[in-house]
């Protein structure tokens, strides 16, 4: 089932590795597919030289598996949870990334410095806070998304498509798998960009109406960025 | 129309990929055609991977469309302005790549430190100022263009071929589009060099006599540096 | 003699190159055989290039050459000494990777900053101290091996599968070379995050129950990431 | 003439570019022919991508054009300098390496601080001063040499093969070229991993018995690494 939508999958677990977001099994992937609501993600801790697209786990909207030979992802309740609260998204992605890594390991949200921030994401990146000693020992992984849910409470989720999870990493999504490993890779720029701006010395935000007017010609209503009116 | 031309934009938009100065479609390059004056032009938020030199947008001296399916890049009035002041450059590129847009973030010139520098930029690359809140909310690209021009007043644009604006990032000219290319690699090599530089403590420029005579022997009238008496 | 253990350290060396770990000759992987207890490790100061599995080099418990037309690496004997000492682990590899050999050359233990260390590193990744003149002049291999073991006296060697040798380098090392060579790249990834981290601003460690959820998650009793229930 | 040792010389200089030491034609490598004492050097400006072994220009130990169509590498009269000084070396090598090159921007030696560096340099990484302004506006290349051999005079240059070039960049050299590329490529990683070192927060180099027993072990009388007593 949902063969088409597994090689999609695969292939974006694949590019995570091949742009230098993921080395051995640091990272996932996984997309809803939009008529049944079913989550397809990548197994857990199996090789990325070895996997094929029929190793992707399909799962209910509750976690259950539905088809795969494999246990998923061990972060397969944060995407869950991801997916659940967010309708308008049907891709995520989880990577160490080296950059956004340390930026949430410094827990420190990224500013947003430039137009290559505004262009993808309006406003900081924000970092969650730590989890509680409590909320790691029982549902690590649910209370995973509920802090990231915390922190984003007040934004649109495709206004900011992505995350750090305090002393942990980045979280992308997207409209489709494809739109998040997307994300991740902007991601990844601007926070190693960042990094370099704030080393020289400077971590003033760009102006207000300088981000919005990057934001806007490329995702507001009067769009002019790209070749149709509005992709997202 | 200008077929010849398409195939070199369309290599030079590639080169920047190629050479990781631009990753997604953060980047842009154009040419001049010095007979007709015409302007070639990468197409807005078209994918590299699919873009076909026959892609490219023919536009005149004021921005309308000549020949092309698509709508050129959205800086295309950055270019233009560049092209219409500057009658001795015929290509212009437009990158976010890594350095140089951290020195553009942190608003500061980039210091001419040694003689890598010297042989590409004649003192400082500057760094423009903060475009105001009406600059940017009317005719922003255009704007953009007239930031670097007022900056760059004094100066020769061969002399120094890039510039940084302000919270954005680079951009670079010269001869023809495959020198633009060229000098924003310069760029980033400099702006990555001058980082560390920068890091290990030291912002104090070479001495100007360094400067002019690295400038000198690649750029002067006496140049020795190459085949040819004057490469440019 | 151990001919197919032979072609897993070659393997393993030539892995050590491909990934970035090693330039030139600086770096070695050997492995224990179980059954004989004999090692095959590297021949010392030969090419990358020029080397084939025939040419590495094996030898008994004490060091004596057992086959082999070739010195073994000039670093066996810190090889010797970790697996005598240790009998849970069969592979073990040396690089002078970058951002590791630059804690190392810091002097500084690398702290427990996120959970890409947990993941890996149980606690700080420890830095051993200075060796004296005298330990430097009379078997200088061999007392680089005791420093390893005594700052790791009270760690289980498969908790902490790495060191840094002050003013030296990394050491790795796993079930076996395969695993050696997994874990010294994860130390040179979790090096290089936080060499950012810190210079972001922040050293201070992630929470003990963080640290201790993601090394349980994967290496504890009731491990859950991964397919097998225990994988080491 | 010397149609193999130009075949060598061609190669050397590609492999600058392979080895991420050399962007455009930022680099020259050149030998010195034993019997006759002539130097083979890549020719000024040529791009990398259309250069040719035919293309190597010989030149006598004074710069003058035995046999060659082109003009020689800008730089020659620093190699031949540092060839008619040091009769034990038969090949120069020249960068601008990122990493070294900051340093030489910076006016920086580059301390000891660990083994790696000491495996290749017996001592600090020197930085010479700055040319003076009369020094830069005669003879420039010759005066490079000069402050070169000024700051190496109590040196063996086979000990210490690489100098920096204040505000300009290294120059390495060893017994042919191949080896003064290799040098080329230690001294940039050396360079890159002091930098990191330095940012940790730490500059004091490793002891001198640690630095000595490295050097010796390598290149001393008694040398035990590799795989003939003595290699150079």
């Amino acid at each position: 089932m949902l063969e088409k939508l597994k090689e999609r999958v695969f292939k974006a677990n694949l590019s995570l590795v091949k742009q230098g977001l993921v080395i051995h099994t640091w990272g996932n992937a996984s997309a809803r597919d939009i008529k049944s609501g079913l989550i397809v993600i990548k197994p857990s801790g199996v090789s990325y030289k070895k996997m094929k697209p029929g190793d992707m786990v399909v799962l209910d909207q509750d976690g259950k598996i539905v088809e795969g030979k494999y246990k998923p992802s061990t972060d397969a309740p944060t995407h869950l949870l991801l997916y659940k609260e967010w309708k308008t998204i049907n891709g995520v992605v989880h990577t160490h990334s080296t950059y956004a890594a340390a930026w949430a390991q410094a827990g420190k949200d990224i500013p947003p410095l430039g137009t290559t921030h505004a262009d993808h994401f309006y406003g900081e990146v924000p970092c969650t806070r730590r989890l509680t000693e409590q909320e790691i020992e029982n549902d690590y992984e649910v209370n995973t998304g509920r802090v990231i849910l915390e922190r984003l409470a007040k934004s649109d989720p495709l206004a900011v498509p992505s995350v750090l999870v305090n002393c942990h990493g980045p979280f992308s999504w997207g409209l489709d798998a494809e739109e998040a490993v997307h994300n991740a890779m902007a991601l990844e720029e601007i926070a190693r960009m960042a990094f370099y701006t704030v080393t020289l010395g400077t971590s003033k935000p760009a102006d207000d109406y300088l981000l919005k007017k990057h934001h806007e010609r490329k995702h507001g209503k009067n769009a002019y960025y790209g070749q149709k009116k509005k992709k997202k």
